[in-house]
């Protein structure tokens, strides 16, 4: 292995170099994201209308698009110790695998038994959930990683858990769940017979396996009309991308530790979760001038909401009885077809992002999934992990930003955030090795029929 | 969480801290282990006599009893830094939980695709192999761990890799054999059709679901009989606890990095891999009177080869194709009752180990497996890391020892290996949770039955 003088294969953080703030992007936004609206009245929603939902700390953080630093609470900072920092890892096998002049980072996420980023904004909203004095929380989960963070953080807090699972991953993936129970969380195959949303959508759509918005509806619907409960969401919302911001400080303490800015930063996008994380300080960066990156989102052509969806305001669930957030959207009615990177198969994205696109700050992509398996395993083969689909999305990227760079001779630096493992999703990978495995890409039709149900906001 | 001054909650090593040689416990023992004799003529095995079993440099470090550091090549440290160092982990929380004035640190070598330490001996083999200019090698594996990791080493050295995974495994965990297939690997499930003792085998015992013993004897055959192939082992050769004292020097490194010294060492031994390469250094000092260690193997109640076996020499294989080893064994005939730990299934044990605990430099102990689950269970709550079956037994016997510390008030500093993680072990979970796991403890009758029938060795 040919080593750059004084570039490590991994950089790991020591535990004072750890953040001690989340950055908060909305601060440093000229053009900040459009507020959640009340679908009944269609006016921005009030922190007070917000709290039947979530913890009253997780809604100041909401809405608030003015603090740049928002401290980490020591109690939070200690538990990210058990599985943070996460180490940005220099792929030089990949490199020279590829032949290529660039030099690609990815900063590794999966070294939890979630097997992802999620659980970074899981044990804050556990303990935000806790330090209310509240009961349990209530969610949904598709793939089953934030399901497996949050029953992981749940756990840690003493905090009761239970977890809406789309029923097509709940019957395919029953060892995720099995993780969930060892935590000590519940776990409902959704839709289900437990909430009046769950029964209409069964009655409307008999035999129906299931949707993240579907599941959304009922975990939301659990959350207030139990005593002592709130509902938490692993993606999308503006405090998600707060606590996931993590993941782009330590990158970025990891850069300035070696002396190396990245040119192109990369990372898949489903709700924005991993992505918004992975690049708020180098956007912030950008917003307020200092330093210029190439920013990419990836997404599955099979659910391309940056790529071919509209910028409005729309439903963040099926059963509609969630706030209207203003997105890039694909309608809250798409279903998206199968597709096995499951934490990517989300309507919308994240208004923070949808806002910073529209602005121009960053370019996104779609890619077809058998091409991502390609590039999962060539990854896998040389740089040792076996990656989640939905990473793969941004290792085929970066692998495709590294191959043109071969053909310009350009010595680009390139981050993709490496979001999480694909142990759970062997099914898929034998699918793939079989030659069994589907594309799909929407037809316009499609699309325009999904669209023109959007709501209308005055 | 209550943290002790100076001791951070992880310990990792720097890229120029990792060690650039193996140690090599023999060179400091009086009493050597026993040689590998020829089952035909009763005497030590020379090295030629192994040459068309194992590549010729590993040969040559499973007879050296007397170098005592032996040079680890750059090209697998180079590898070695995929997934290595692994973290000296301070379990401040198990600490907090379980009450204990105890200082409670554990080597997690789970962060890896392969799930446990596996890998360590797997990279090395690989690379003499390739090295000697072999097309590939074979090998067999239970629960899977090792039969993933040396997947993991074939595919990064580019060797063909064939494995023989024990049937009953390939049957229930057909992600593993997935995993394996995504490095490119060949899985037989094992007897199999394929070898002349496999056909043996289906001929005295129709439908058998296999055993270790039985895919060792597959695997040499294949390798024996294939043109530029040889057989690996993942355990139980000195070969293995000399590559995995990287384990052990990691830890020790850590320790004095920080100013610890350890009380009290666990593994889990099923080989003794893991434990031997944990404890090589250690023990090192302990042989040469420079420390004082109490060291503890943890084996499981159904398969107690320490704590109820006979040090005797004994077939490492139940075809009996394999040379003789000298080492506590259950008889090459035994079948363990089904036990979660597939990895500690074998009925004898590294001749290194053997006789170290012969000469009572160590301790043994055995454990039953629904307390495992408890403990596994209990460690993933606190600590996060959901671990392996076969980890837990340490686990196990490490929460003992802290509670012993409860009580006389001992400040004691214990040190256990996390050798993996369990997210290949739901079903065992599964049972666990849903109250369907049983506990089988062999009868004293059983045992001598099995130990009626050693090998008489002149």
């Amino acid at each position: 292995m040919k080593q750059d003088k004084n570039i490590p294969y991994k950089v790991y953080l020591s535990e004072d170099e750890l953040p001690k703030a989340w950055y908060n992007v909305r601060a440093d936004m000229k053009t900040k994201p459009a507020p959640l609206l009340n679908p009944g009245t269609g006016k921005p929603l009030k922190a007070e209308e917000l709290y039947p939902i979530f913890c009253e700390e997780l809604v100041a953080q909401e809405l608030d698009n003015d603090t740049p630093y928002i401290e980490i609470p020591q109690e939070i900072r200690d538990c990210y110790k058990m599985f943070r920092p996460s180490p940005l890892v220099r792929a030089y096998f990949l490199e020279e695998a590829l032949g290529t002049p660039a030099k690609i980072y990815y900063k590794f996420e999966g070294n939890n038994t979630s097997g992802s980023h999620k659980l970074n904004s899981a044990m804050a909203q556990a303990y935000y959930a806790k330090k209310q004095g509240l009961k349990g929380v209530t969610t949904e989960t598709g793939a089953g990683q934030w399901g497996t963070a949050l029953s992981m953080a749940c756990s840690f807090f003493g905090l009761d858990c239970k977890v809406y699972m789309v029923k097509v991953s709940y019957e395919q993936k029953p060892f995720r769940r099995e993780v969930m129970r060892t935590y000590g969380a519940s776990v409902t195959p959704s839709p289900s017979m437990e909430t009046e949303v769950g029964k209409k959508i069964l009655a409307e759509f008999p035999g129906t396996t299931g949707s993240l918005g579907c599941a959304i509806s009922e975990a939301v619907e659990a959350a207030t009309t139990h005593e002592g409960y709130r509902y938490v969401l692993g993606s999308v919302l503006n405090q998600v991308l707060l606590h996931q911001s993590i993941i782009g400080l330590e990158a970025k303490a990891a850069f300035d530790k070696i002396g190396v800015k990245p040119d192109v930063i990369i990372g898949c996008a489903g709700g924005g979760s991993n992505l918004g994380g992975l690049i708020s300080p180098f956007m912030g960066e950008k917003l307020r001038g200092e330093a210029d990156y190439r920013i990419i989102a990836v997404e599955p052509a099979s659910c391309p909401s940056f790529t071919r969806g509209r910028y409005a305001y729309d439903f963040c669930d099926t059963g509609k009885v969630c706030p209207l957030a203003k997105m890039y959207t694909l309608g809250s009615g798409f279903i998206p077809a199968p597709n096995h990177a499951g934490g990517l198969r989300y309507h919308g994205m994240s208004s923070i992002l949808s806002q910073l696109y529209d602005d121009g700050y960053m370019e996104a992509t779609s890619v077809i999934q058998t091409d991502v398996f390609k590039a999962a395993e060539q990854f896998a083969r040389v740089e040792g992990i076996l990656p989640a689909p939905e990473s793969s999305h941004a290792i085929k990227a970066a692998i495709d930003e590294a191959l043109k760079c071969k053909e310009t001779g350009e010595e680009k630096t390139i981050l993709f955030g490496l979001t999480g493992t694909g142990y759970f999703d062997m099914v898929a990978y034998e699918k793939f090795h079989n030659g069994e495995m589907t594309d799909y890409i929407p037809t316009d039709e499609e699309l325009a029929a999904s669209l023109a149900k959007l709501p209308v906001v005055k």
